[in-house]
């Protein structure tokens, strides 16, 4: 197949934490993510990241602990799996302002957000970083995040979906209705700062909310951030194919995974969205060296500190059952519906047996559930030019390693080959994170969105 | 009276907004403040506040637009009164990352948060910002403000604060009593990051709240962030009396003012507070120049750009009852019990009889409700002498009038003078923002405040 038509899309893949995915790396004795609480880290971070011209920080974040373990949260605070975990929002500020270009992806929970305070906090740091800011739409599964929030479990897993659509027009109206383009006018002669004919309060009696308000912000660059969304089961599908124009699409190997793809771009369609609105990405999880010799030598390094038993605490919260009350060979008998549908269906092996945790212990050699890929910078943009020419898929994700040495391995090494090969771009693309992915002009939401279709249905 | 034998306290007072309270500014040519919207303003901000040693940025917030004047944010919305407005809390990081000793305080209304989301996004800012955050509490007054969270209306005056303390105990738990300060042990050869045995879930069960969460965050600098408060009426004082480690004074000239501080002093002791405990900050209008001349004429020309009658609109809300249905000269008939308690009683005169329209206008000549002081270094210097031996006041809050050129001529000429005297320090101490105040190894809340006694009254 030939190379693409336009570069590929490449984030960082992290969250505030000391430990994220790859479990036990933090013990590393160059890693610096026991840092993670201080702002040089991610200052540090941030400028490698816009020499390598990556397009984004993806800060993932979770609302609750990891407590279907042993049914406490023991050994998720022993390991350190995402917890602590500090707030990826404030963070932002700090990193847009020693940087031009990188985009900011941040993940918020709708369970956990109020949706005036938080449309707010968006378009505060859309202003803030000139257009660079994303949002990770997540529905919430945890029921420790539900206990947090007062309720005493989370809510099923399709009605989340259905609360988080209610959610999303709720946002979207504030964001796209509330302020005309005009209606900041700022004159200081005649002492008019907004014309208030171009501003509207929102008015929404919902199942899950109720608002009357304007939105307390002037029109931010991108209005409505840069929507990025991993649905994975057949709600969830639905709903990245209404909203979503960037989508995670987990690493389940080449094959697997380009079948998801052409079933996302198959419900795209349904949905009435142009082919080339959405934008597929999916996790990497990359050690490379100078040479082959010198880039394994790293990978047997690295997997001296993992904790894989650290992942199978994290797998049990994700599908919902306590995997420490079973055998290492007994297979493992399901997940529940309400946690997350593409970690439970990974349960089943082709042909129906169902993994063991030996099995699952064996899939994570870094401690995070992701086949490692291990090689010359050469090797590493053969693994991605595969993906992007036999999955469909426009971008990754990289997961944190040892931090920030593999982010800095991947700029000085992977970067340049990338680029030789026409795969990375060579200078950034001016304007908002959407004009950047989606070319000059495009700002906001395009009109066919749903997003912005209210625009026109605005209160009188 | 002799000068203090501690240096005074100097906070910006500030607001991501146009216009925060000297209203019309905004339109004087060299006034920056539609800058808010952009990371350079604040940046330039905070090392210009740095350079002059200034203690903190106070940031004001509000959750609603001003909509009692004319039934219609209208007014508001044409003068720019306090909207749009931006988040504060999303700002902070870019700022601490350049200053080292620079205070934030940042509003935030119990009525609109939720307590978990709450309670991290503080400790996140603290450990970011290595110990340099505050917390004004606010409970939330504005009807608006209570639509764009979903209720009807805002809660009874006194009932918010009942509502206010249990949220306070709430926070207090998740951030003195889920960790221990020896709960993370970072132990690379072993692998533990945390010892769960020192660690702990906050189960609470009240009127306002539910929650059942280990909070997300390890312990930060200072735990609790530095506390202030500005309650005026009696529930109000007895609140502040109770919990704030800072209290704000409405400046209502310096005899009343010296009287409220007199009957705060009385209402901490009655708490069983030391008087150590607490400072008392008070706002100030300055306008200086080198000479008296440049001053006064320079308040003139500030003057031509003052919009008094925005003033008038905020007021209405501050009071919670509509002054444009009233004339001119017709006496105000008072106002609401469940609005700010300082700003009703602010409106009879001596003899009981009630301010006008009129005479409120003649008291905003800069578009604030505010007596400008305006004078050169040495004269400005006076006045804060004045404040200091006469009315026990510890501090001031500086508004903020053209922007930023007002806390430039602050910090070029005023400062100097205030370091001649005594009154301002020559060096930051070090530590966090509370040992700054209150001294080398006061870190955290002292062990005497009602949020730390919890501490040992821990869950097992």
């Amino acid at each position: 197949m030939p190379l693409p038509r336009r570069p590929i899309l490449l984030n960082a893949f992290d969250m505030n934490t000391p430990s994220h995915l790859t479990h036990g790396l933090w013990r590393h004795p160059r890693d610096r993510a026991t840092d993670y609480k201080r702002l040089p880290y991610w200052l540090d971070l941030a400028r490698t990241l816009e020499r390598g011209l990556f397009d984004g920080l993806f800060l993932a974040d979770v609302t609750g602990v990891y407590d279907v373990w042993g049914g406490s949260p023991e050994a998720a605070l022993r390991h350190g799996i995402q917890v602590p975990i500090n707030d990826p929002a404030v963070l932002v500020s700090a990193m847009a302002s020693v940087t031009r270009h990188l985009g900011f992806g941040i993940t918020a929970t709708i369970a956990a957000e109020a949706p005036h305070a938080f449309a707010r906090r968006m378009s505060t740091l859309d202003h803030l970083s000139e257009g660079r800011i994303g949002w990770n739409i997540v529905t919430g599964f945890l029921d420790s995040s539900a206990r947090a929030q007062g309720a005493a479990a989370a809510t099923g897993h399709d009605r989340r979906y259905d609360l988080a659509d209610e959610f999303m027009t709720l946002v979207y109206r504030l964001w796209e209705e509330s302020w005309d383009d005009d209606a900041v006018i700022a004159d200081r002669a005649r002492g008019i700062y907004a014309d208030p004919a171009r501003v509207r309060a929102i008015r929404h009696a919902g199942e899950g909310w109720r608002l009357d308000a304007v939105h307390p912000c002037e029109p931010s660059p991108q209005r409505t951030p840069l929507l990025f969304q991993a649905g994975a089961s057949a709600r969830g599908t639905a709903f990245a194919a209404r909203h979503a124009e960037v989508v995670f699409v987990p690493n389940q190997g080449l094959a697997a995974t380009a079948a998801v793809v052409r079933k996302l771009r198959a419900a795209l369609a349904e949905a009435g969205r142009d082919a080339d609105a959405v934008r597929f990405v999916t996790t990497l999880l990359v050690v490379t060296g100078p040479t082959e010799t010198e880039a394994h030598a790293r990978y047997e390094e690295y997997r001296r500190y993992a904790q894989p038993e650290a992942g199978l605490v994290q797998f049990s919260s994700a599908i919902g059952h306590d995997l420490s009350r079973h055998g290492l060979d007994d297979a493992i008998g399901g997940g529940s519906a309400d946690a997350i549908q593409s970690s439970v269906a990974s349960l089943k092996r082709p042909g129906g047996a169902q993994l063991t945790p030996r099995a699952l212990l064996a899939q994570m050699p870094l401690g995070a559930r992701h086949a490692p890929v291990v090689g010359t910078p050469a090797q590493i943009a053969d693994t991605i030019e595969a993906w992007v020419t036999g999955a469909g898929i426009d971008g990754f994700n990289l997961v944190r390693t040892v931090s920030p040495e593999g982010l800095e391995h991947f700029v000085d090494l992977v970067v340049p080959e990338l680029q030789r090969r026409g795969l990375h771009k060579r200078a950034y693309a001016q304007g908002s994170w959407r004009e950047k992915i989606f070319g000059p002009g495009r700002a906001r939401l395009p009109s066919s969105h749903t997003g912005v279709r209210r625009r026109t249905s605005a209160s009188p």
